[in-house]
């Protein structure tokens, strides 16, 4: 079947019309667009900041839709069933990871902007057990940043095992870490989150958090030792010691996100009279994505976005390669 | 009571004589030593290369001796046992810490170097709760380096909660890395160790490891997304990059030791399609250097030591100074 996606064809290039062929295969399911977000990570892909890049692109990685077909083998989704959609489309299964359901770790995994194309198209085909059931309590375009970025935030804070009423940073107030404030404020922990914009204030305390302003150094030191956990979200470099001098002993500090130049950082921070730990977390299971998006339709975890159509999708994106705006962006197709 | 230690009284300077006071509290025992290391922690310590050692310096933070004299409080040692003492004397046993178990994040803690006098004496007093009963198995010169550097290698593996046969890594063949080996090979798993040294190749076979040759680059990529612990011993730069990218997905990076410098690092390895972990170790808490010294009387732990008597000190901090000694240099008193 042909496929009508909208393309980039260069590094730094417009959205157009792009044409594809893909069969359904029996494990498959086509779905049909109706909202897609344009994040950091689709921005990134689109001035091919990592370097594997393929073009043309399709990006869009967080995708709602709705079931058009159904492949021969497909038995738990049927047409008009709504889906979410996030970063990863296919995993080969039979890996020892897919075994014991890591299938974010499959060599074989297949993942939108490198190995496929995403969800900026009318239609996107894709492993049936990559198209999550939605709940009707997530049907509105303020759930769909869940799909990608709620995934990662939710995997990497689950994977620090905190115990209730934890103190949390969260480092950056863009799309991940609002999410992240608001999983980690519902999860009953307390909450702070670190940003150099003053102008975030409000709306981080709306979430769920204490503001601290990051430029303030002053700030930070007064902290000393008294985190559990510090989430990174962000794609700036930072001062990492500085950070991982506020954790507890025993404190982790989780990364969802990265600077695109190396960060430095002193090892012996990492052990002398404490034992920090830094991890990353990449996205998540399909078992995390059903227990995020379950958590997150009990506690109501709509994000803040803003929602422009199909029709005006160049806009969108350079309102995310600009930093224009400040919440997550959506697109809705109205086809 | 009048102590008579070896002091060393300005960065840099010679153990000479010198005396302190001190009382013997009623959970402390005085204990007359016996044998006492001198590692590339207490060098580190006579060149300040931290900037908090305290001058008198008294090094020596791996120690063998037998009770002399016991405080009202202690009933589970006597005057004649033979204890082992590792590099904390003191702790609240008040705090969170201290009350679970972990006296070793205790912020009251005491540590040889930074806050007492060590092991390079006649004589030390330390509450009974650090010093810890040898079994006849360990009462050679061959056991001292289990005391601080086993406790430190042990405790980081044992955190790693390895899976049995697992592939592990050790950077670095000196005293550390000589017992991290040690200690993986008689865990059942399978050791690589990673040195720049060719001459280290046979001891390390010896110890039970496959050498791998870390100053050819070609060495490392072909070991790709291999190792599930790989664990650091080095205090000098490294590539830490390389060794991350040679971690299996979900592999542990654990580091016992730090090069004065900062380091690099890539945080995107971390998470991308992986979900990486550096972790340090800060020695380890009383039970785990219970549980070790058992581990070592089971397997025969020997470390490769050459033994010095007490006249020799000064050479001996000389050779380790220098690195002209490739195994653990343990002092012997003969007084």
């Amino acid at each position: 079947m042909k496929i009508k996606a909208y393309g980039i064809k260069e590094k730094g290039g417009k959205a157009e019309p792009f044409y594809y062929e893909r069969s359904l295969g029996e494990n498959e399911v086509k779905v049909k667009i109706i909202y897609c977000s344009i994040a950091r990570g689709d921005v990134q892909y689109i001035s091919n900041d990592w370097g594997d890049t393929k073009f043309p692109l399709v990006p869009g990685h967080e995708i709602v839709g709705a079931v058009e077909e159904t492949g021969s083998n497909v038995t738990t989704l049927k047409a008009g069933d709504l889906v979410g959609i996030g970063y990863q489309l296919e995993a080969c299964f039979e890996c020892e990871f897919c075994k014991e359901g890591n299938e974010q770790f499959c060599a074989q995994q297949k993942v939108i902007g490198v190995d496929c194309y995403g969800g900026l198209a009318e239609h996107i085909v894709v492993d049936n057990r990559f198209a999550f059931k939605l709940s009707p309590a997530l049907h509105s375009a303020n759930y769909v940043p869940l799909l990608s970025s709620g995934l990662a935030v939710y995997t990497g804070i689950m994977k620090a095992q905190l115990p209730a009423h934890s103190v949390v940073g969260v480092l950056g107030a863009g799309g991940l870490g609002q999410m992240a404030i608001q999983f980690l404020h519902k999860m009953g922990h307390k909450v702070y989150a670190f940003s150099h914009s003053l102008e975030k204030k409000e709306m981080i305390n709306q979430l769920g958090a204490e503001f601290i302003l990051s430029s303030n150094p002053g700030s930070l030191a007064a902290l000393d030792k008294k985190f559990d956990l510090i989430i990174s979200t962000l794609n700036v470099e930072y001062d990492l010691d500085a950070f991982l001098r506020i954790l507890k002993p025993r404190g982790q500090f989780c990364v969802v996100a990265s600077p695109l130049k190396k960060q430095s950082i002193s090892i012996g921070l990492l052990y002398d009279y404490a034992q920090r730990t830094i991890y990353g977390n990449y996205v998540g299971s399909r078992k995390d994505m059903v227990d995020m998006l379950d958590f997150a339709a009990k506690h109501n975890m709509e994000s803040m976005v803003e929602v422009m159509p199909f029709s005006e999708m160049n806009e969108a994106i350079e309102k995310v390669q600009t930093g224009a705006i400040k919440i997550r962006l959506v697109l809705k197709n109205q086809e």
